[in-house]
């Protein structure tokens, strides 16, 4: 599997319905991450199967009740499972500061690395790079300091067109080669098969965008121009609009605009406020503008692995 | 109900098998209580129909993840409901360092007054007291300040005997002041029932002792001596003593061993470790030394309403 995402938790502060706050799980080239942590996140990971001795990184858009709850308890659990693999946190300062004080009150020294990457909310900034994936922080516009985040391939490698090569018989023990951009050379008969006909030319990188809680805003719309998949909080119907401002939230209608001026392929809709019950409700307001939008309900799962066949080699 | 309690969370730090960290729902004559605020809690309060906004106190053992971190959300939720009520939070000062960083960093100010009460493990303390109910703290043993609570009757009130008072055929007006202490005397003829005719002469008030994590100890044996029901941790077997001795935890065989040398009339264990996927071995043991031990697992109710009928009135 490519990238896949695991909604583990999509309510807004207040937890109705059996609905736990915001926590997504992603797994992306394996990879695996946490996008925010309310309350319950290490339940949620059990409950979906999702192991915790897995993570790397976790990625925290702002310090609000629902968005952190979850983490002490996660750090606190990978201790006492004697991690010793770092792991990574990407996270505004304050976390930081609340986070050490817990420990010191709890009198808790962790046995892996911590590794602390502060965050800012004032321009797009690369947070991670590695061979197979890379992480942006980008401003939202909310009560706090916040920052939606957009994950990516990595494109070192080119991605196989498989059909093409099991077409000219190419051996397996070539495959990565080709990946990496080079022409098939037949080491029996020195003929050549380009690169070209072997790799997909619409080759462009996989991307998530992931936008926890903001005021509908158009600079927004630039972040996450031509994603593959968007996450966009979607608090309030649009009739609650003067409410969505006033608590600097977004619309559904708001939501699927993001989605459509941004030209996004997939819009997943969440954060929903504790007041609808029925959640059809907002996503029928999105679908009226935009119609490839789901839900992002605890326990769903979204792939994005159109070339799912050529990542498996 | 004079007194119900429902287990909200019984396990130790690591949560697993679907089961939640340490929280309890006390409800006393009328008094609303958690006991230990676990991750989760609120949803837990939720799916069993316990109303967050009936919430009078909050009593936290210690400032363990395990203990604590359900806190900030519930209050958090209290918040967005709007309650005014004052909300009575008794607990270490560092807890309430914690939550104040967290409220400053997410900008968030409570519309109700929470009332800080400053705990202090060196010795008893009555804690909250009013016309029906007291609670105390008392000192345990484990690696950062801890205290169990005791929670008892306030007996202003005598307990009627409701059979006696029908007997007699008193009038419903006249129960309140027969529960304060006075004779019944029939306004029609000047006769009077003696007041010891129609209340209980066993009169003691109903307690309830909550040991969350504690070292086993012969002092914690003092302050629970002959209460109605005790809760005490039992995070282990006691052939993992060495592991207990060295994590400040208690096994079940001591947590039964405090139960029956304070002649306690009921056992309740919890905290169970993760490393316990079947309870059952950790109630035998205790069994074996104290046989009216429960198991207080999630969901679970226990009542001491002896007098309930009476309760009634």
């Amino acid at each position: 599997m490519s990238i896949e995402l695991t909604i583990l938790g999509s309510s807004s502060a207040t937890p109705i319905y059996d609905r736990f706050p915001s926590c997504q799980h992603l797994n992306m080239l394996d990879r695996h991450m946490l996008i925010d942590c309310g309350e319950g996140a290490q339940m949620q990971m059990r409950r979906y199967k999702l192991k915790k001795t897995r993570l790397h990184h976790i990625y925290i858009s702002h310090v609000h009740a629902d968005h952190i709850l979850g983490l002490p308890g996660l750090l606190f659990s990978l201790n006492l499972q004697n991690r010793t693999e770092p792991l990574h946190l990407f996270a505004p300062d304050s976390l930081f500061e609340i986070i050490d004080l817990f420990f010191k009150h709890s009198d808790t020294t962790l046995r892996y690395e911590l590794i602390r990457h502060v965050t800012q909310n004032h321009e797009k900034e690369l947070l991670y790079e590695d061979s197979l994936i890379r992480v942006f922080s980008f401003p939202l516009y909310h009560r706090v300091p916040t920052t939606g985040f957009l994950f990516e391939e990595n494109h070192h490698l080119k991605k196989l067109n498989v059909e093409a090569c099991r077409r000219f018989h190419i051996p397996f023990t070539f495959y990565n080669d080709i990946k990496k951009g080079k022409d098939f050379v037949n080491p029996e008969n020195g003929s050549v098969i380009l690169n070209e006909t072997l790799t997909y030319s619409n080759n462009l990188p996989l991307r998530y965008a992931y936008c926890s809680d903001t005021r509908f805003d158009e600079r927004v719309i630039e972040e996450v121009m031509g994603v593959d998949m968007l996450y966009h909080e979607s608090t309030f119907l649009h009739d609650k609009l003067a409410r969505a401002t006033e608590t600097m939230h977004s619309t559904a209608l708001e939501a699927a605009t993001v989605a459509k001026e941004a030209k996004v392929k997939k819009l997943l809709i969440g954060h929903f406020s504790s007041r609808y019950d029925d959640l059809s409700v907002l996503l029928r307001e999105a679908r009226t503008l935009f119609n490839p939008t789901e839900l992002a309900t605890e326990g769903r799962r979204f792939s994005m692995d159109e070339f799912a066949q050529a990542e498996n080699y």
